[in-house]
């Protein structure tokens, strides 16, 4: 059978993750494991055979993300070490994304040092979901495919059949994502006006762009920790007149008091994907998961058979 | 004098900034000439000792844009097999900046082939203004400084004591910027919705969010080179009620009818900064020019005297 | 049929040879296709799933000569990061092969910096013709074949059945590759004694070594731009005694006055391959063309079916 | 003053040695600072100017290992970034120094995979401590300096007066070490035959190699981390009629049990150096501490001064 | 056949132990040869078309060390340049791998220099045996499978059935293994305490830990060229009542006089493999040779089917 | 004194060069030296500190080839390891520069292996003495300073004051560099037609091309290994006429008889440049030696000092 078997191995970051985009694919997870020693030392195992397959290994950075990104590494050389003939890093969730720039003096561009460590590591494609900046894919020298949770949740906001819905961007930053959103909804747009004030994950919202009253509100958005912004662009959203809103965030990271700001604010729904798992809280019966294993199985499954990945992006 | 000495050299799309820069700081422009021969093949010449020298190289890369780009490159191997000790590469407008992601399938990320090509020839360090994107930082190795074109134009904006100005993002994908742009006039923000179509470099604007009835506008944008989107979101804004219309722009890319757009739009004034030379326009009496030659010049003095670019970024 | 697709895209400075070498492998030219802009930019797109393919990737770099090298660049990136499994790069005629060294204090090994450029973008092999030095083979990591057009050339020559022929090598730097034009011809060798002053393309013939009084000359070089160098070299031999006198080289080059030059020359006939398009002269009826489509085409078929390459070499 | 600004920064796994090693440098310890976010995410902040500076970063990875571990690349990521002139990079513990080779099928070399990152970030030379193997050094291509713990613990010991004393390795594998802690101590070695059975860091004494009987036991070792193998050793000494037992080990880990394990055990006073903080125990009062500032600082200051390192090995 | 085919060519330090390996496998010795001109300079070239292809190399360094490693990059080079596919390095003595380590001021590692250079030529994959340190795996980043000889020796030395066998490791860096040697016999072990002066490679036996009166004495190590060591453990071993004397090494470097050692020292046989060709010396009938052709050779043939090597290593 | 504290170091193939070079700089050689085990493994140690210090390595790479160019490759590691600020590698004569371009299939770029495994242990900086191919520079990423032997061996000649002086090239692919030395000289050229029939290192002149009748001919080339070539195109002169025969080489190598064949040659007088050392023969009277250290020296002086080399080319 030789070249066409498909390995897929997950990290201990995305185990659920990864079992349904093996059920999807008809494979077994691949074998492998990781200990973590006393003092914090890892250590990745690969249990099978792999020498001259293409492997296919799925794990987000978070939860905790240094464990999880070195884990990677490791997973990522041991397979190489053991003679893969390539290894496709799929990253749900990566959480150093953030760290794309430098925008003040004397910081890391820390995406950059994370893409580069993995290509030292010998990671030959990647394939991540809504990064937090497209520009990302040119951090790596290998291919990056960044997919779109956007198909998926729209058609889920769409589903709702919301009259007179307008899309919110929670921040000038998101906005031309957010229009996106509108766009492939027919929706109208309105941009919220925050402000970061400092690296505490505070932020205020000074204002709103956009009419939105009488409209239900969808604030879109790329990822939550906690809940801190979504809340309040709710709470104005509702003081500016809102008849109801919701939220779409493709990453629901989710620390502290996430939930019980959910539960407290004005949003009655909020759409995450799956892309993160480990969360150190128990959702609130408002979030609603939208999984993502249908479009990672078949991104693998469309690079193991060499078909284009364009369709997975329209 | 020895690791000291400063020597500044000009490519021959910015010899007028160049000559700017070295007023500013007191030397000769470094000597050193380029021809070309009649194939197209480039050829350059460094034409003083630069063995062990600080080496500062000015080259905006349009006008044409692969010529100077090549001629940046061979600028840069001359230097470093003429054995300079560093190469700071000053690059005022970057033109390929805009190719920074892979947004549909199948094409390059031509910001980062630039970036690698450049790396290769032994770049050591970068200096840019206004980045179409600031990640694009990160597609290099070696330490890039952004400079900000924003503190002049502020300041050149806020000396026209316009009453009730109102700053507008000529798309979504602006917004983030603009509002810096708001912040530092202590003025509303309202993003104009435009969508580009195709790769024709024609736009739409479909709307707009905000008010701007019985405001003074600006539009501030990174670049234009047609003034096709700028005209067409100062006849919406005029539409929409506003008093007048001014916009700010730091790379004047400007090619075939822009001027004439220029000057058939509601735009009073129009100001860009010198990043780029050589247009092949004359310039319409509507545009000003902020001189840019003040923030290189002290970028090279404190990189040269090991001081930190902070302050000039705030 | 998997791993055995053949791919092969011409960019735009070949499209006639690519049509050329698909009709005779049997292929349709692979889809894709450039814009540039009114700035300048190039853009490119490739127009087809290559993802897995072996991809042949044929340019010249001429008319205009960075603007097509850029455009390579671009195309091996776009095609790396659509998965091509290899990018195997046919430069026909690589302009800045004439680079290849430092001669004088303080210039750039051009040839260099282009090779290390296309390795840095992903090119995975590369094949040329009659490379202005075969030493330009090791600029590059990757492997590289240095097609010969001298069998076609000499076959040609052959053909014309020349009484008393004389190979004559234009100058010395092109002594050793004249000698085996002329043992392949079984003829005897002259050499004439050019100096190039500086680099403005001129030079004078000073002397001639050899006898060609009586001997019909072929004056053999691999590139000709203003047809000066040959034009001069005609004269001098038609002075010495030749009886007549005709060129063959493997580049025509052609610019400016060169096809007035050669029709005011003593040269007959001026063999050239098809490795250059786009000329911006209109071919003198003196200029006979000696098609690469079968060189390139059988290097490709050879490459694709792992065959060796050796017996485009005898 | 220039080049020769001395600028030390601790990262946040070492501050007690950075403070100790700036005091003895008479220097201030360099600004900056790590901020973690609530989803685990680092970011750090050089928080002076290290333009043209050699800076000199002080940090071990453990406790926790993953996060200081990239925390460091993002330290010297930010300083090059910075244009520090360059890096030195002290890591006083090592610990993914254990992974230093491939001895089963399908792992990664940990080691190696950290040195790579490390290198791909940007570090200039490193400095360690009794690497877990001295080919270590090997794994990077900048300079690796290790520096040795056994002067200053020999010192120690000698300064015991021990009657008769022996010298002990815990295992076949620290048997070259020990016979040098052995020569300098003028003591003769025994060697526990220890086996490790599986990764959960159990292992067996099986038996003793050498004389011990009426000795007094210093049991060596790179490290330890849950005093298990020093105290079944201690046990089998204590049987085979030693007179007394004490430890000493460069790196003291310390987890779990450790402390209890240790006060339980036949060893009276366990000597270990400061190379390792953020312990999660509280030391026995068996536990003695070696301080290493004064190597390292001297290393610095050698460095910086560019002396020769050599007097330091002897 | 395409892709499975499988080259397997011999450098000339390896004839014999190459052609033992094709023979298990049932194919010819791929073609090719060296010449080494009159000024020393080597000249490679292959013989047959490895387009494509897998090929495995097989030269052991030594005898002469410098040529032999020069010879094996120009191989790896000229088979990456005739686009072979991959190039699987199989090296049985790998003689700089005692440069391992910096263990003195300003000395070079020279297996890491090795490594490097064999990786810049273009090796895909490297195979050894008993490699002097396993950390040297990871001087290399391309995957390395270090073979062990210790089955085949031990089962050899467990056919003499040999009453109270002892295993001794002839210094304290050797025990590790040895005390795999002794385990895998089910035999006690013993070491020398060997102190190596200078780098004359002399070293003077002090001591013996552990007991070997009334044993059969097997001295297991690595490698040894002048039989110096093993004749001086050897005797010590006979002085403290060891019954008799046998050795087993990995390598059998011999040069001078070590066969007129051996055969004066109490060492009744010396067990050696095959790795080592060329040898300066006629072999004493004491030398007994274990062939490494059937583990070289399931080795290729696994890596070749993309089968696992673990059960190699068992 | 700091930074400008000189370093030279010379290897054990160029003594007596090094110790001419730093008597004219006035500095001592530089401490070191080089052990060779009997197993062929050679062993380098630098003798002194050289933290921070530029160093200049003077080693030529013959007699033996392969041992000097890996003892070479120590020589840089082990001074990068030592924290050397650079290395500047000086090769009076680079015996792989013949290895340069691959004109038959599949042979390996032996010098391009060479400068890649250079660069990749370390060098900085490369001096060489007339290249076999001035190409060869492009193979190197690091400055390459290419000095010409030629100022001197033409004053050399000049001095002869022979009348009638003519210069002849042995072949074809040295013309172009003769016809620099005759222009020089103000003589006319004459080119031998050799051809070189196989790897055996013998060729057969067929013919001369020029007028030689008459004259007093001087060969020139850039190495002679046998004498082969010279000894027979000083037979052709003599037979078409010439009345005296000089040669002047850089490179003299000289093998096996290439004494007697001088001897028994028509050729009266040999200038060689002393790039060589070691030789396995008994120089000829007839040989003459141009000493390079002032060139060399110059070349440190000036690099060190940070001038320009360019006086030293014309």
């Amino acid at each position: 059978m030789g070249d066409d078997e498909l390995v897929v191995i997950g990290g201990s970051a995305s185990p659920v993750l990864t079992e349904n985009i093996c059920n999807i694919l008809g494979v077994s997870v691949g074998e492998g494991g990781v200990h973590q020693f006393s003092d914090g030392n890892l250590f990745v195992k690969v249990g099978q055979n792999v020498r001259g397959r293409h492997v296919y290994l799925v794990q987000s950075t978070v939860f905790p993300a240094n464990d999880h990104f070195m884990e990677l590494l490791f997973w990522v050389d041991a397979l190489k070490r053991a003679s893969a003939q390539s290894v496709t890093v799929l990253i749900p969730y990566f959480s150093y994304a953030k760290g794309d720039k430098k925008d003040e003096p004397r910081v890391s561009i820390r995406a950059r040092v994370c893409a580069q460590s993995l290509e030292a590591a010998g990671a030959d494609r990647v394939v991540t979901l809504d990064l937090h900046a497209p520009q990302i894919q040119g951090f790596f020298g290998v291919p990056v495919d960044d997919l779109y949770a956007m198909p998926a949740l729209t058609d889920t906001i769409a589903a709702e059949n919301l009259e007179n819905p307008v899309i919110v961007s929670p921040d000038a930053g998101f906005a031309k994502k957010a229009k996106q959103y509108a766009t492939r909804l027919s929706a109208p747009l309105a941009i919220a006006d925050k402000e970061r004030i400092d690296h505490s994950e505070n932020a205020r919202v000074a204002d709103l762009i956009g009419d939105v009253a009488g409209y239900n509100a969808v604030i879109v958005d790329d990822f939550t920790i906690t809940m801190g912004t979504l809340a309040e662009v709710a709470d104005t959203l509702i003081e500016k007149g809102a008849r109801s809103v919701r939220a779409a965030v493709t990453h629901g990271v989710f620390t502290g008091k996430a939930m019980q700001r959910l539960d407290d604010s004005a949003i009655e729904t909020l759409w995450v994907t799956d892309s993160v798992e480990n969360q150190p809280v128990t959702f609130s019966p408002r979030v609603k998961t939208v999984g993502m294993a249908p479009l990672f199985a078949e991104a693998i499954r469309r690079i193991h058979e060499r078909e284009s990945l364009s369709v997975l992006f329209s």
